[in-house]
C-alpha cells in the first residue's frame, strides 16, 4: 500500500495499448505488448484526461459534478472475520484508487501469467477514466455484524415508514454500498464487477442498479436535466462548490455525534418507480400543476425562467416545488445526484422506469427525513410515482492518501 | 403526412428551447417561450448535430456506424383491425421521422394545449440528436394476425432449437421490434417510450432490452470494442461503407422469393448471459484458448496484431474465432451490431449481465443459422455462456420519402 500514484510509472489502460502520449508509450513497450496495435484512437486525445482526484478530504462522487451514468450496487458481508473484512476494504481502496485514474486493477504489467485469472476483467481497456469516482458507504447491518453497535452515528438511525411506501427488501438494504459514477456507462460497469470480484467469499452483491441519465446537477451554471417526467427538478441543488452550504448541509462533522465520520456524510437511495403510462395521458396543465413548473422551460408557476425565485404561495398546496422548497421545510437542503433508470418491463407490459433517488446531507433526521414526511403526505406527484426501494448509509471520510484506507477511522481503532 | 421535413421550419427540441443557432433562434421566438431560458448551453455547440438521415432505400440503424447506446424494445400486436394497425406504422413513421432529427413528435408548438396531454413526453427536450436511429421489424406472428402468412418470406423460417438453448419466452419473439440505437440513451429510451404511448390500445411492449455498450463496429478503422469478458470480438465484421459486402450478405433483394423485402434485411436477436463470476475466476491462457485470442491486443493466436489474418488450424479446434470465421463456415458473413447488458443480480447475488447479440443478414437461414449450429456444438465459449432469449423479424425496406412509410410495401397492396 506504498504506492504513490502521482510518480507511479505504472501503465494506464490506454497507454498500455499504446494509444498514450509519447512520454507513456515508452513505459508501455517496457510492460510489454505494446508495439502490436496500430494506433486505431486520434493521436490527438489527451492521455489521462477526465480523471477525477480519489484521495482527499470527503470521498469523490458527492460534490463531484454529476456524471452521465451510474451503477450503484449494495453489498452483504459474507465472512464474519473482521480482519478479513479490513483487509478486503484495503484491497478496495487500492484497487478504486487506480481505477479511477483509469489503470488496470493489478499493478503490474496487465494479464502477465497465463495460468491466473487476469487481475483486470479487462472490459475498459481502452477507455478514458471518464470523470470516474466510486464511492463507498456503510450500512446500519454492517456496525452490528462487525459489534460495532456502539459506533453506530445516531444520524444513521433507521429511516421511518413513510406513506405509500412500497418497498420490496430485496431492492434495499445493505451491509454497505459502492455508487460508480462515470461518463461511460461500461467503466462504471467495469469498477463494479471489478469490486465484487475482489470481494469473492468476503461480500456479495445484494442489489444493483443501472442509471443512464443524471437527473440533478451540481455545477450551478449547468443545463438542469429533466427527469423521466419530462421535467426539470432539483434547479436549486446544492452546488459542488459551495463550500458555505456544504458545509453546513451535506459533510458530517466531528462535533455531530461521531468523530470518526468528520468530513464523511449521509446517503439516503430511494428506487421510485414512475407511472409512465398513466402521465403520459395526463394533461399538461395537470402535469404542470404537480410540478408547480412550467414543462417547457422549468419555470416556477408564474414565472418566465428557470431560476426565477417560486412565488410559493401561488401554487397549489399540493405542488411538488412548493412542498420540496427549503422555505417550506425551515432551510432544509440536500444534495441530491439521482438517475433515470429502465429496467425493462413489467408483467402488465408497463415500463419498469423511474428515478434512482440518491440524496446526500449531515444527517437523514435533518434532512430527507422531515423532507420526505410532508411530501409523502401532501404532494401531487405521489399519484403518479411508488417508492420501492429504500436504503441508508453511513459514507465514511475520503482516503486522504494511499497510506489510508475507506473506512480507516471506523476500524483501525 | 405530406410535411417535408428537409424545409420544415417546425422547432427542433433544442432550438426550442432557445438554445438553437442565430437563424433558428427566430423561429423558436415564433413558438413562444424562447427567451425564457438564459443560455446554459455553449454557444458554439452546433444545432442538428449528429442527425442520421431517416429516408432512404434501407433503414438507418443496420449499415450506420453503430452508436454507443441501445433500447430494443419488442411488441405484441393487441389490436385486429388491419387499418388501425396501418394507421399506427404511418404514425410512428412520422414520429420516427421527426425524432430521429431531433425534433420532438408532434408537429406544433410543444406542449400547447394544457387540456391535452403533451405531444411528445418531454424528457428529451434540450438534447442532441445523438445519431438516433429507429429500425422497425416484423415477426412471424405479424404475418399470421393479420392473415399474410402467403406474404411470410421463406427466409422467415422459424429458428431451429440449438444445442444448449434456455430460451425464455417472454424473453423473445414479439409481433414487431423497434431497435433504437443512440448515442445518448435518454434519446433512444425517449423514442421508445415515445412510440409506446402512440401505439397505446393497439401494441403492447412484450419484452425490451437496454445496452449500455456496443461490442461491433461497422466502422473499418475504429477501434473494435470489448465485450464484457474483456475480449475484442467481430474485428471482420462487415463495414457498413462495404456496398458491395452489404449487398451479397445483408440486404434482401427482390430475387429473393420476397419482392416486398427487397432493400430490407433480416434481424436475429439473441439475449446471451454470460457467466461473469465464473470467467472471472479462469485464468488468462485459458480466456486466450476459448476465443483463440490474445486479451491484451485482440491479436489472432500466434499473431501480434489485432488485424492480423489468423492461423484458423494453429487454434484449438474450439476456439471461438475459429468456428465463427467466414472460411470454417463456407464464407458465410453477417453483420453484427450487438450490446453489453447488465441488468442487476440475480436471485443468487450473481449479475445478470452478458451480450444482447443483434446480427442482420439476408437469409438467416444461410447467415446464423448454420453459424450457430456450429458454435452450439463446439464452440468452447459454451462453459460460458447461455442463450436465453431469442426472436427473429424481417426487416422491411427503407422509408423513401415523407409519403411512404414503415411496412408499405407489405401493407398497402
Amino acid at each position: 500500500m506504498t504506492e504513490d500514484e502521482s510518480t507511479s510509472v505504472s501503465p494506464s489502460r490506454r497507454a498500455l495499448l499504446g494509444w498514450g502520449g509519447a512520454g507513456l508509450v515508452v513505459g508501455a513497450a517496457a510492460a510489454g505488448g505494446a508495439a502490436a496495435l496500430a494506433a486505431s484512437r486520434p493521436a490527438d486525445d489527451e492521455t489521462g484526461s477526465g480523471a477525477v482526484p480519489f484521495h482527499g478530504t470527503h470521498q469523490a462522487g458527492i460534490a463531484t459534478p454529476v456524471q452521465g451514468r451510474l451503477h450503484f450496487a449494495a453489498f452483504d458481508v459474507t465472512t464474519e472475520d473482521r480482519a478479513a473484512f479490513v483487509q478486503l476494504l484495503k484491497d478496495w481502496t487500492r484497487a478504486a484508487a487506480r481505477m479511477t485514474q483509469g489503470r488496470t486493477v493489478g499493478e503490474g504489467a496487465y494479464g502477465g501469467i497465463p495460468e491466473a485469472p487476469p487481475d483486470d476483467t479487462g472490459e475498459a481497456l481502452g477507455l478514458e477514466p471518464s470523470q470516474l469516482t466510486l464511492t463507498v458507504g456503510f450500512g446500519a447491518s454492517l456496525f452490528t455484524k462487525f459489534g460495532l453497535d456502539g459506533r453506530r452515528p445516531d444520524a444513521l438511525a433507521d429511516l421511518p415508514k413513510f406513506v405509500g411506501d412500497q418497498l420490496n427488501p430485496a431492492r434495499g438494504g445493505g451491509d454497505l454500498c459502492v455508487q460508480a459514477c462515470a461518463d461511460d456507462p461500461q467503466v462504471a460497469v467495469h469498477a463494479i464487477r471489478n469490486l465484487a470480484r475482489i470481494g469473492f467469499g468476503k461480500v456479495a452483491i445484494r442489489w444493483s442498479q443501472l442509471g443512464f441519465g443524471k437527473t440533478s446537477s451540481t455545477t450551478p451554471d449547468a443545463q438542469t436535466p429533466r427527469n423521466l417526467f419530462g421535467f426539470k427538478d432539483g434547479t436549486s441543488n446544492i452546488s459542488g462548490t459551495d463550500t458555505g452550504a456544504l458545509d453546513q448541509h451535506v459533510w458530517a462533522s466531528g462535533k455531530d455525534g461521531a468523530p470518526w465520520m468528520a468530513g464523511g456524510s449521509y446517503l439516503v437511495a430511494r428506487r421510485i418507480r414512475m407511472n409512465i403510462e398513466t402521465w403520459d395521458r395526463t394533461p399538461l396543465g395537470e402535469q404542470e400543476d404537480v410540478f408547480g413548473r412550467d414543462k417547457k422551460v422549468g419555470a416556477p408557476a408564474g414565472k418566465t425562467t428557470e431560476r426565477a425565485t417560486p412565488f410559493l404561495k401561488g401554487m397549489k398546496p399540493t405542488a411538488h416545488v412548493r412542498l420540496a422548497h427549503p422555505d417550506s421545510n425551515g432551510g432544509i437542503r440536500i444534495l441530491r445526484r439521482g438517475y433515470s433508470f429502465t429496467d425493462g418491463t413489467d408483467g402488465l407490459g408497463r415500463l419498469d422506469a423511474g428515478l434512482f433517488f440518491l440524496a446526500y446531507q449531515r444527517d437523514p433526521r435533518k434532512g430527507f427525513v422531515p423532507l420526505q414526511r410532508e411530501l409523502s403526505r401532501h404532494d401531487a406527484l405521489n399519484e403518479y410515482i411508488q417508492h420501492v426501494g429504500s436504503a441508508l448509509f453511513a459514507i465514511p471520510p475520503g482516503v486522504r492518501d494511499t497510506h489510508d484506507w475507506w473506512g480507516r477511522t471506523l476500524f483501525d481503532t
